[in-house]
């Protein structure tokens, strides 16, 4: 945190809203009576379902791709916007906090003041005969794990995967059926469990000492290196003004802390909050959307009084209860977790204040309700060496999908204060006031305003010409100023930033939506007990990309005034719908829609014409109920909303026992 | 355009609402018994306002600031995300639109190919002795404009303003009483009505002709140069792979063209829709959000037909009329417009076809929706030198605004379709299948699959490796195969892209919503007759920041209990409120609201606490009324969305004549 504030601590802001929304019910849980498990999860078939509906797909696939650039099709944008909605409801409105949007382009001064220019950096490794280059903590990792695998294959405690088998394997080091000595398996869990925690010169120590190479070429790797993950550019014509793309939304809050400040009456805590666009030039990007080099990000910066960490509203979270896996627990080359009310971990001191934890207990809230399994959801706290240059503190919600453990995008960083004194150096105007009072009157203030916020080569360009008589200044009008050095000088000065009265701690919740996106997907996808091929997303109707589905049996064009009176109907209920009358069985575009996630269909058929009735078929059951036009839409609303699960939905409308070509 | 499709023209697609939303009536037509123009528009004041309320303000101001980046604080942020919301809700769901989400970051052969690598750019001089940058079109106009206003004031036509009022002057050229020759005058006109029509070397001979020089040193100025306005950047670790940020989305639409006609079962005509971010690296822009380097944009590219324009829904809007100001009238050196209804214009030819022209009043009636003056509206046909390298036809939805007729970033143009086959040489892998089956077997398509997906530089590679006697490539599992020239030869290939059956045209719809932000901002700005320091922002309530203020009549606890339980009830309603209960008169509270531009205020007061009743005051009039709690909360509802005007809802509620603290 490199904010220099000399504010008044005040009382809470009154902003607050009376109580945290209950925890849906999560709609995966309605239809318990389907056999979601019946197939292993398949990430081939995942995959290839994703990119069949679109979802996404690698970016300029046309121009040979390019890695870590990904476009979301329609289904992948609606189900972000979504998500995003959610997000701002539960966190920007629900807690009040102040909405920015700042630019990505970002001049170079402010990252080399924040400490990214030096140390915004991954470690990699140069193939020393290809010149390919890997990033180092992935080299060691992909290394020991398959030697790992490796020896549990030679002790007969793994399968070797048939050679054939491309789905069951990874990129990268192949495991090779050979026997490790015991306390070499001991060693590698050792380093695995603590990988994070080594830096660069600590990853090239273990590959010598455990001869570590490029697996792709069994060439030895070089020493690594740093390489700053920011991508540069110029702004402006000249070329001479260097600009990066931000790395996190974090500068653009700060800069603008004062202005938030005031508009907040002057009183913290209080939070901003942002919903961008960010840039990391990752090193060698492989996993899809869990490490891309464009992003979208939610992050939230509330400050808060470092003597004061109390939370008027922790009392509301006190007793949710989550799976914790601290850094001393990790330091000590384990991964044991355990499950702790969040009151329990302020405690026993595991999460540090009260404000912390009820920010742990928001994002657990906020990722059940949008459909993240609980049972797979954990934080984990980062051990010293692996946060960022900037953070004191910092827990990762981690998910556990087809690959493991991964983190989400949503550290919980706390920020550090200002620690020592900034000390920089730079050319100020110094003015003799009375002599600028004396010859320009009241264009005195004119004049001092356009000097002085001039930048630095501006400032030594008119060094120069006061040192050789006199200068010229243009103000906004146009008009000229005639300056000498007997009314302004400019002299280099070292300023040092001293600790004001309170430095506010900022804790930062940071949410890397791709991540969220491909892990809830991950989490709904399933296939019917009695068709493998059949691809379901159990996407919960709340971030749903389609609400409902309304099915024609037929194109044929006596359905299309009951089809425009049920999408009318919907949209002004506030439902998002679509339909779909393409020239397949009505069964084959159902199975389409429950890839794309699609909780609720309608199907108009002749019935429908004579007796205004409609079928609501629900997706994860397949069930089917009947009823009449109106009767329907408010039932579908009322799912869609929440206000009924699907049980209560059977209640109203009884089961549909038709004979017409609705065959799944 | 240049999309090779091999598509087939089916129908019409059937997702096709109802019908178009019956025009709002304007908000800001409500009050009208409220003199709104009691005052002269005051830009310094509207600027002032604008700042200290954190619309918005120059980005990174703490390092001097750069020149065409902008932040929104909150209420300019949530401005914003109203506007995107109502664009979603009345392009993409009224429509049927396919939204997506691309990338920023591109590779340069992207942007080889679409022509903006050689042809995106703008036309600068250099001052000859201090090698300043101008953007020569601008600089032509400002000291013509300059010579005008000189003339008119030297032929007694206009006052000269006096010389230090810095508020009603613009920068640049300075106007100075010289009086010019009838026909002078002439040619400066013919010219200024023409500018946007004359390329590089034409600016160039303009200012030899008329002696134009650099405003701010009187020096000359070099030859007009081209300057690319695409960021540039490099993508990945070795610094090989050329990037630029997007200029305009377009590009990520047509990439992926192929895509969403699949996902649209095959069908045309469509849309794809896009909301975000692009850049354009600005000459030297000066013009706050009306001249920025980074956007937000939205752009629509609708797919239609050549041979078939016609549109379903053209009688829908055929009667709106509009203002329009075409290409021939421009081009004979005049700016006369006229009114039409879009019926008329399509009929005369003005206007193309129905699918543009229902478009043109889709635009017209989005902009009206969220609160821009139908009467400051027109819509201008491009000349034929003014156009984008990709248009073939252009309409801008003009704004006027404080400095003019501006255009707001909302062109509607039409992309050329392919005209001539596009010949590209690569190499590319020619198979021996026979060799290749024998040899691999089942893994036949897996090695023809890793090598067809082989970039050029990998290919040139393998190509070398063959000719040396073999090479080897490996699967994602690790498994290596060795091939020979037996197998695959690496060749050299001309391919022409030649023109399909059928190539659709685009109409692109794009808006820059940065300018369309701040001109709703500039329309929606007045001050009270009785006093003119203070201002308001009569912003519809369906784009306005907050919705609702709520006003306790001090901080005292005791108001607590009502606060929270009117916040909740409007929660719960969907509407959006604040609390403002600072220690300042509720007068003052509501001085600052209206300028956040918030339409509705609730008061609490003791009156509250002992009969549950509250008042509830109109922005735009300051009007009171008075209810219980909960008739309140359903008029100001009811007002928020729509549903009733200020007249109905006094109707409701009495005046409130109460003696309490409420003086404004």
């Amino acid at each position: 945190m490199r904010l220099s504030l000399g504010f008044i601590l005040r009382p809470f802001p009154r902003i607050k809203p009376p109580s945290c929304p209950p925890l849906q019910r999560r709609y995966t849980d309605m239809a318990s009576t389907v056999n979601k498990v019946a197939h292993p999860f398949d990430k081939t078939r995942f995959d290839a379902t994703l990119n069949r509906r679109f979802f996404y797909a690698p970016a300029f696939e046309i121009y040979g791709g390019v890695a870590g650039l990904y476009d979301y099709g329609p289904p992948g944008s609606a189900l972000q916007a979504n998500i995003i909605d959610q997000w701002r409801k539960h966190f920007i409105i629900e807690e009040g906090m102040l909405e920015l949007d700042t630019t990505i382009m970002t001049p170079s001064s402010v990252f080399e003041t924040s400490g990214h220019v030096a140390r915004f950096a991954d470690w990699m490794v140069k193939d020393t005969k290809t010149g390919d280059v890997l990033r180092a903590d992935h080299l060691v990792k992909n290394v020991l794990e398959a030697r790992l695998a490796g020896d549990r294959e030679a002790r007969g405690l793994a399968a070797a995967p048939p050679s054939d088998d491309k789905k069951k394997k990874k990129k990268g080091a192949k495991a090779v059926a050979v026997k490790l000595a015991g306390e070499v398996v001991k060693e590698y869990d050792t380093i695995l469990a603590q990988l994070d925690n080594y830096d660069g010169p600590a990853l090239g120590e273990l590959c010598r000492k455990y001869d570590i190479r490029n697996p792709d070429t069994d060439n030895e790797v070089g020493e690594p290196q740093q390489f700053n993950l920011m991508f540069q550019s110029s702004i402006g014509p000249t070329g001479q003004h260097k600009g990066y793309l931000r790395p996190e939304t974090a500068q653009g809050h700060f800069l603008n802390f004062n202005r938030l400040l005031e508009y907040n009456n002057g009183r913290v805590p209080f939070a901003s909050a942002q919903i961008g666009r960010s840039f990391r030039n990752e090193i060698s990007p492989r996993a899809g959307l869990l490490r891309v080099r464009e992003f979208t990000m939610a992050e939230i910066e509330h400050y808060v009084d470092p003597e004061d960490k109390s939370h008027p509203r922790f009392k509301e979270v006190k007793d949710i209860s989550i799976v914790l896996l601290d850094r001393d627990v990790q330091e000590a080359g384990s991964s044991q977790t355990r499950s702790l009310t969040i009151g329990e971990a302020v405690d026993k001191g595991v999460i540090a204040n009260e404000t912390l934890g009820y920010f742990v207990a928001r994002i657990y809230l906020f990722l059940i309700n949008i459909g993240i399994n609980p049972q797979r959801l954990r934080f984990r706290q980062h051990m010293a060496n692996e946060m960022a240059h900037y953070a004191t503190d910092c827990w990762d919600a981690e998910i556990q999908n087809a690959t493991g453990w991964t983190e989400t995008g949503t550290p919980l960083v706390v920020r550090q204060a200002l620690k020592e004194p900034i000390i920089t150096e730079k050319e100020v105007p110094e003015w003799n006031k009375k002599v600028l009072g004396k010859n320009f009157k009241k264009d005195a203030a004119v004049i001092q305003q356009i000097v002085d916020s001039l930048d630095e080569p501006s400032l030594l360009k008119l060094k120069g010409e006061l040192a050789q008589g006199s200068t010229i200044v243009k103000s906004e009008d146009g008009r000229e100023f005639t300056l000498t050095s007997e009314v302004v000088a400019i002299e280099r000065k070292v300023f040092k930033q001293s600790i004001r009265e309170f430095t506010p701690n900022v804790i930062e919740p940071s949410f890397g939506l791709g991540r969220i996106l491909y892990t809830l997907l991950e989490h709904s996808f399933w296939s019917r007990e009695q068709d493998v091929e059949r691809g379901v997303l159990s996407l919960p109707p709340v971030v749903a990309p389609t609400k409902v589905l309304i099915v024609p049996l037929s194109a044929r064009e006596e359905f299309d005034p009951l089809v425009q009176e049920i999408s009318s109907k919907l949209r002004k209920a506030g439902v998002f719908s679509r339909v779909d009358d393409s020239n397949t069985s009505i069964g084959k575009r159902y199975a389409r829609n429950d890839e794309l996630g699609t909780p609720f269909g309608l199907t108009i058929d002749f019935a429908s014409i004579q007796n205004r009735t409609v079928t609501l078929r629900e997706r994860d059951t397949t069930d089917q109920r009947i009823g009449s036009i109106d009767e329907v839409i408010a039932t579908v609303t009322d799912l869609v909303f929440g206000a009924i699960d699907w049980d209560e939905a059977c209640q109203r409308l009884p089961a549909y026992d038709g004979v017409q070509a609705v065959a799944e």
